[in-house]
């Protein structure tokens, strides 16, 4: 129950904090006969990793995972795949400035209260570097899932809203610039943005979309396992998050029934995609699509208030490499946990018939 | 895996559909010794009744509930709370014109391919009628929550928006007014744009907010379980919801890190919330608020275009006594799923020390 | 967690207690398309009830299961199958000699320590009348599972044992006789000497022996979730079992590898089958065979030393219609758990390629 | 569902096949603030050890385990425990004799008829390999346990058995010899059977016995967690496990319910244990006491009949350096499964009352 494991079937379980030796992990029940391509794997690591483009942190990790086990001869075996991604040599001295701080809205704090100590070595298990571990078992999935498309982007960084909807977007265009925007005139307005906020010492939240396509028909089980639910529950289990909406989402509650419902076409198809692809928590062949709100960085280079262990008022100043702004990175998290999600579907829907 | 539990600990188990004989299921691992309350289950039921206002449906159910087992001496045992509520007499009639149709945005098409076959009546599994069983199981677990204070409310309807920030509002009125939202001028036009609608044969949809307080520090799993993932599936697994969003939600993302993060007073309380009590996935003793997004009811009382078993493009008319808008009704059923998801993470907090 | 559910994915929820208004539970993960046969399902019972022989117990209980969900026109739906089996009126005074009293070798004094107070009206959840929802579950898994072969006998009773193999013995006579041993002769034997025990006031244990045939290879998990450690999970969850073994078992630890290895013949069949039909933990495709103990009733109709609640020294002398011996009646319910076992690994197996 | 973790909340997910670069995994719901000893961990790795005598397999494995999370200080954190164990160099070669070849009573056949395919080299996941990850778990679910004592020892090797209840027994000599037979005498004469078994190029079954001690009252979970369930699936998800007992087990079939039942001692102890610890599946604080049989190791030293991928008869001849007998490397295993089930039951118990 350690909220380490994610997925029923097609399963994900991690281990490692940010400064220790290693991040790794194992994904079970991922079924044998799959080949892996591996340059894909560390395609998708590349876009997580940091150091990629001037607007992320300047931090330089290669983020190489090594697999342990569970692939032989190319081909995944039904066992159990082991990885391991080494963290690089950390300075350890580089922490020492909040041993005994709580950094505002991080998770120091709460932590710290809940286990009776933690490790302070920038974030330990709370930091966003767990989540190249759920790009490498993203990245399997999506070998897994071949036929079906995974693909987010940037869709507002602050103030600054790309406004369109997916269907008139060339998401083809989404890695072609670094904040990975498909609209280029507003993916330059975002880098300027989050340029500007980086000379601030400050930091600015975002949103990524994502469209699912080619999902086949029946994904999702009745009731509290909807399809959306656990997409939601994956999106919120990334660091940063604060909503997940699909299909009309909070807009949708302002419309009437009348206008909301999607008609069939004879095919069985749908005339409007209002429901975003998933009737009764079940994909019903229409392209699925979501919005993922993440809060902006709470690492400032700015001085702040806070408290330590002892409960004095302390003023505490973020050092280091940071993101001024995780959007651009957590791209490739939200298709990988959205790829997790689909193949633990996948798997279960074989046994929905005798 | 079939999709008919929730939680890890304190865990909910369900059956039943909309016109079989019975709803019902079974409660695991509430712990012994809870004093039942039995009128504030019912209480809470008949919140969520049919017929209970002029702005629901008017179908009449009492929705009572007996329970099987786990309650001796009105004192949980320990043992699995079993509980049935029956169907009253349901006109199978009623149903037969849907039996070979698929109703826009229901669930009918993609249970009927997911499973090869479906019960036509009603909904069937996917019907809302479920969740009576969920305000059960909540209205015990709130009872185990002692001193926690979980209160929901209607904060829009269609385009009326309460516009408030929880702080600002008197929660104790939610429950003067049928529509449950706690400003009674609101409130009012909110009800006149339901009957509107429902005069229209249309729907509309609307938004939950909820507000958690007293919570003490430490409930939430690091990483894949966190308190607002496990929140966000609770919510999305409920019918009709399309979004979920906390603490500063979809409109942080437009915060600069500075004036987002939430600095510490000397007890540790924070001076803002915008991180919606909870950091890094545990809550942190300051309030939880969250709001819930519900997509206008897909049966409407007019002529819609759709298709049968068969392929064949066909005419439907919604029949029989529905809700104009789930929102007043589902009031109760957000806060049971909270009190759920608190009281799983309760229990599971007792295991983070040696 | 609290131990009331069965199984992965075919999975048992039960709730109720021996003397509350009902027992009864829900199967998940039962797949669409079964056809049901409900005679099918209450023979089972009718195996498993008490005032079946002379050689039982005595109580009268019809123990008619009536479902509640999940199954429509005859055929599984891939909904939960709910279903509630009532409790015939029990005369509570009955029960008020052991309120306060620890019967010895029963659950009493544990549950009272574990959960601080029970209800102690004739072992409540500790009672083997929960087994009966066992063998709904197991007797809808069988129909899932046609083609499969589970049949299980008596094979000692006492010092009184069939002592001979599953292959030497016409398993069609198990249930010709009351005490459900396949040799004639052997259940002559068994029976005289329960009933002897039972004129004793005293009880006696026994074996259960199951033979599975026609399991197709590939059933059954590596590691931790083999095929015999979860069928011997399975039948240790039964009251009153207090060992199993499969295949060579026991006996088989004085054998040599060389005598005790199965050789292939050329279509994958083995010349011996001391594997007991299951290499690996995953079937083979041979017979699967195991043993199961179960212990002497513990109610006895004498005077025995005891303690109360408060600790005091008292005497007590069992009363009510109880077993002589639980053997004949555990014989469908080692069934009805194999049956579970063998449908939860069926779908699984499901999973085991791309 | 890949089966590939154990336990509910101290739960142990573990990866890697014996050929591979490592194996390893990772423990999740440890508690924090456990002192951690890593001497005693590697202890409990060099009992279980290749090479440690004359009467085990002669390969030589150091079995160093690596921590990479969990750990801090010396503590735990309450995060997931991460570690690796690297296979030394292993020559490939060694078994391209078999890459063809079903090795009878081995998992060979059944996994390539699961998955399509298999890693041939050494047995890959289904080698005993895989237990050393057991046996770093146990070591620390052991000092989670300080207070509990966990002793196994070796109680027949063949025709060769102690014969003595544990309660005659010096246990503290279990590790004097390296049969691990706490009675000199026969620990020599066991000793002296797996030397001619090995000379034969045969192998030899046996028994281990385990003593739980200490254990609080409580342990355990009602109806399908009972306490000997879990310790029974524990030990049968062992490699060349057949049969598991406990109490009385199946020599306690033959007794009279009079002479079975443990009465109570004024203070909640009783006067016998027939029991073995554990009434209605939870510890009455009594010592628990179990079996477990192992059958002889199948990999013999001699020509077998067996059949390759093809299905053509081929003789087969028994490589490498491998163990006569399982059972002295199997006790610290034994160990360990039950520390892992204990720990897992400690945390659960907590929930048990409000």
């Amino acid at each position: 129950m350690g909220g380490n494991s994610f997925g029923n079937i097609f399963k994900l379980t991690t281990f490692g904090e940010s400064h220790g030796p290693a991040i790794g992990g194992g994904i079970d029940g991922c079924p044998a006969g799959v080949s892996i391509d591996f340059d894909k794997i560390q395609h998708e690591m590349d876009r997580r990793k940091p150091g990629q483009s001037k607007i992320v942190t300047q931090r330089k990790e290669p983020d190489t995972v090594t697999f342990q086990s569970g692939i032989f001869e190319g081909v995944t075996t039904g066992m159990p795949i082991g990885f391991i991604i080494k963290n690089t040599d950390q300075k350890s001295k580089d922490y020492s400035h909040i041993k005994d701080v709580f950094r505002p809205s991080h998770a120091d704090f709460t932590y710290n209260e809940k286990y009776g100590q933690r490790d302070y070595r920038g974030g330990g298990r709370s930091s966003a570097r767990e989540t190249a571990c759920r790009v490498v078992a993203g990245a399997i999935a999506k070998q897994f899932l071949s036929g079906i498309s995974i693909t987010a982007y940037t869709s507002s960084i602050g103030t600054i809203s790309l406004g369109e909807n997916h269907h008139n977007l060339d998401l083809s265009k989404t890695e072609s610039n670094i904040v990975r925007c498909p609209d280029m005139a507003v993916a330059e307005a975002m880098i300027a943005e989050i340029n500007t906020i980086r000379k601030e010492g400050d930091t600015i939240g975002g949103t990524v979309s994502c469209v699912l396509k080619n999902v086949p028909v029946g994904l999702g089980e009745p009731v509290y396992d909807r399809l959306h639910a656990q997409l939601g529950k994956a999106m919120l289990s990334i660091n940063a998050v604060k909503g997940f909406e699909y299909g009309s989402g909070f807009e949708g509650v302002k419309m009437k029934g009348s206008a909301h419902n999607d008609t069939f076409n004879a095919d069985g198809t749908t005339k409007t995609n209002h429901s975003g692809g998933i009737q009764g928590g079940v994909s019903n062949g229409m392209g699925i699509y979501f919005n993922v709100a993440f809060k902006p960085v709470a690492t400032v280079m700015q001085s702040q208030d806070t408290i330590d262990n002892a409960g004095n008022l302390v003023k505490m100043h973020g050092k280091g490499r940071h993101d001024p702004c995780v959007v651009p990175r957590a791209v490739p998290i939200v298709e990988a946990m959205a790829a997790l999600v689909l193949a633990d579907f996948t798997l279960l829907n074989r046994l929905s018939k005798k």
